[in-house]
Order: structure tokens, then C-alpha cells, then sequence
């Protein structure tokens, strides 16, 4: 999989991707990420990449040349599955967005900034927009960093254990049940007994039902199909 | 306000405070941000800060000691108003919440890893759990960034244009309207003449009608509240 990031802010997305599971997975060569700085594609002296509103308003706009050109550059060397815009008015990412995003081969994601881009670029470049929640970032770079954590993690190979990713929150549409780990008292606070029981059944069991009353208490929307 | 993050990767936190509106709040002193490193809190040579879950199954789980040393530890030096723990099961973030945070004064993020944190230290430390959306992340890490970024730009006086973070998107439950920059014409793609008119109410008036139709085209959950 390649991942072309365009960004007028490069430098913040340095470090997430610089560590942990995105890095593994970068050096494993399981995936490939590219960042692009949008200065790169003006043409003034002053690299603008924005402008006034037209009509008026508060707060600047991405041009649509720069990106453009940028865009054109990338799909003349490749072709691309998505061209993403993350945007706080996309459709909103979710565990079954991040599964089938990440069965793509290539991917473009387009960073947001100030209040947003040129309509025209939505209008004529982007093929699907994504938001990663109901609240508003000063720019899209985090909004890429978490779309690409998401996806990244699914990618085969990446996480240690395969099963590991299966049985986290919102794959079954069910919230994790309650874990533990030593010491077996800390400070009075003590581990449930069934836990050592070596009933796995048992165990399954109460993880189960666990989940469900989780879900049923803090996200019952999770359930609604089930009703 | 003064926000104490808890990791175990401090150094993928580094770059989203070092550039933009999160590098200049810090700098104007609007906002303190600390990174505290989890392994600074264990006792073994190894410095772990994680154990396998009792019970069985996949995954690793952060345990509650050295947690409960840095919260501790924190909580002797000042008041918190929250200890909130970034999950993929905790209430979803939104603008209400990012704006009710922002009038916090001091708050701790912890961040969770691996497949998350001993029960018990939920139970016994955290005030607040909150998840970024319906996606699972390889860790708490960007989620406590995003986090961070929805709150700060909220702080009066970090963003340039006061009136620029009362126009986006959720702050009124409507989407944002379209916005166009120079030039007006781009390869044919051209603006709407409307807003070259200087007939400012009438703009307005258009820009309202067009956010309530992208909002029901696209988000009609977010006008329920009107209908």
C-alpha cells in the first residue's frame, strides 16, 4: 500500500509517523508513506497556498492550483484508488471505512487548512471525504495521521499478533469487555476470581456478556441492529 | 490551562506540539502541555509497563501501578479537574465536550496502549473516558493530540480571528457552506457570481441556504434537533 499525504505542515506529521506501529510498519515495507509540502506546487515567490474568501468572512482558503498540481503530478506517475479530503464535514470515519480503506493500493489524502480548500478542488479532484469526528481541528494533518493509524494497523503483518486486531472495540460492534493484568490485589483492588479459574468457557463466557452490558450501558446505538 | 499527557511514546507527541496553532498557544503561554513518560514510573530494571491479561487472549495490558504513581505524583503537585483516558469506548468527543474542556483549568490525558489499561485503573483514577470516534488506533497517542488541538484552539487568544473558530463546522450544528478563493476562473471552474456582488446580505443569505443543504444532504442527524 502507498499513502501520498499533501500537506502545507509536513513537519507536524514527522513524529507519529516516526513511531510505534506506523514506523514498523514503514521499515517492514508493508506500507509506503509520502508526504508532499504543498509550497512545493506554487509558482510565487511567497509559495501562497491561500487566499481571502471571496464575498468576505473570516479566515483564509486553500488556492486550488497549488493542488492541483500536486494532485496531477502524483496521478501521472501512479493511479490512485482515493483521493481523500479530510474535512470536518466528511462522511465520518468508522472501523468498517478503515477495513475497506485498507485493502486500497494507492490512496492520496489531502490536508485540510484554515477554513478549507477552493470548492473547486472538492468539486473536481476529490473522490471521497473524510472526517475523523463532530469537531473541528486547526488543520487535517492529525485527521491524516489518525486515518492512516487506522488503516495501517489492519494491513496483514503489521500488528504482532492477527488476532489481536479481531477482537478490539467495534469489530463485532461490540465495546471490550473489562481486562486485567498482575498484580492480582493492588492495593485491595483484587482481579475478578473467575479470572483464574482456567474455565475458559466460563471466562469467554463472562468476557461476553461483559462486553455487552458495556455497550448496552455507554453505546447502545452499537446494538440497534441486533434489536 | 495546563494539560499533563501520560504516555508511553512521548516522542510520537512531539511534532503535533511543535508546529502551528498548538507550537504558538504554547509559546504565548495560553497553554502548558507535559509529557510524562510512563516507563519513568516503574521499579524494574526493564521498566514494564504492560503484562499479559488474566484469563488469556490476545493482547497486552497496561498495568495499574505505575499509572497510579504518575497520576499520584500529579495530583500532589495541583488540582486536576479531569483524568480522562483516551478510549475507543469512551463518550465520543464532540464540539460541546471539546468546548466544555476548554474552560477547564488543569486536566491529565492518559494515553492507553497495547489493547489498554487494567480495569481497575479506570475504576479508581479516571473522571472522564473519551474516544475520538469508532475506529480503533494502535494507541491513545493521537487521539489525546486531537484531543489537545479541538481544546486549544478554543483558548481566547490563540487563533488570530476571534469570530474564524465560531464559523466552522458544529459550532451552530450546521456544516460549513462552500468557499471559493482567487482565482475566479480556473480552467473553466468558476466561482459563483453572487459573491462577487458586494451584496452582503444577500451572500449571507446564500451561504446559510447552501450550510443547511449540505448539512441535509450530507449530516441530516445533526438537524434532528430542529425538525
Amino acid at each position: 500500500m502507498r499513502i501520498d499525504i499533501i500537506t502545507v505542515l509536513p513537519e507536524l506529521l514527522k513524529s507519529p509517523f516516526e513511531a510505534s506501529i506506523l514506523k514498523r510498519a514503514i521499515e517492514a515495507d508493508l506500507v509506503e508513506v509520502h508526504f508532499h509540502n504543498l509550497r512545493d506546487f506554487t509558482t510565487d515567490n511567497h509559495k501562497t497556498i491561500d487566499d481571502y474568501q471571496f464575498g468576505g468572512g473570516a479566515g483564509m482558503v486553500m488556492m486550488v492550483e497549488p493542488i492541483d498540481k500536486c494532485i496531477t503530478k502524483l496521478k501521472s506517475e501512479r493511479e490512485y484508488h482515493e483521493v481523500i479530503y479530510m474535512t470536518p464535514d466528511g462522511e465520518t470515519l468508522n472501523q468498517s471505512i478503515a477495513n475497506q480503506l485498507s485493502l486500497k493500493e494507492n490512496i492520496i489524502i489531502l490536508c485540510g487548512h484554515y477554513k478549507g480548500v477552493d470548492q473547486r478542488v472538492r468539486d473536481h479532484f476529490i473522490t471521497r471525504e473524510i472526517s475523523i469526528g463532530d469537531y473541528v481541528l486547526s488543520g487535517g494533518e492529525l485527521g491524516a495521521a489518525v486515518l492512516c493509524d487506522a488503516i495501517i494497523r489492519l494491513i496483514p503483518g503489521v500488528l504482532g499478533n492477527e488476532t489481536s486486531a479481531l477482537t478490539d472495540s467495534f469489530q463485532d460492534d461490540l465495546l471490550a469487555p473489562p481486562i486485567y493484568t498482575r498484580p492480582r490485589d493492588y492495593k485491595g483492588w483484587k482481579v475478578p476470581e473467575l479470572l483464574f479459574s482456567g474455565n475458559f468457557p466460563e471466562i469467554e463466557k463472562w468476557r461476553e456478556e461483559k462486553a455487552y452490558e458495556h455497550t448496552k450501558n455507554r453505546r447502545p446505538d452499537l446494538l440497534k441492529d441486533e434489536l
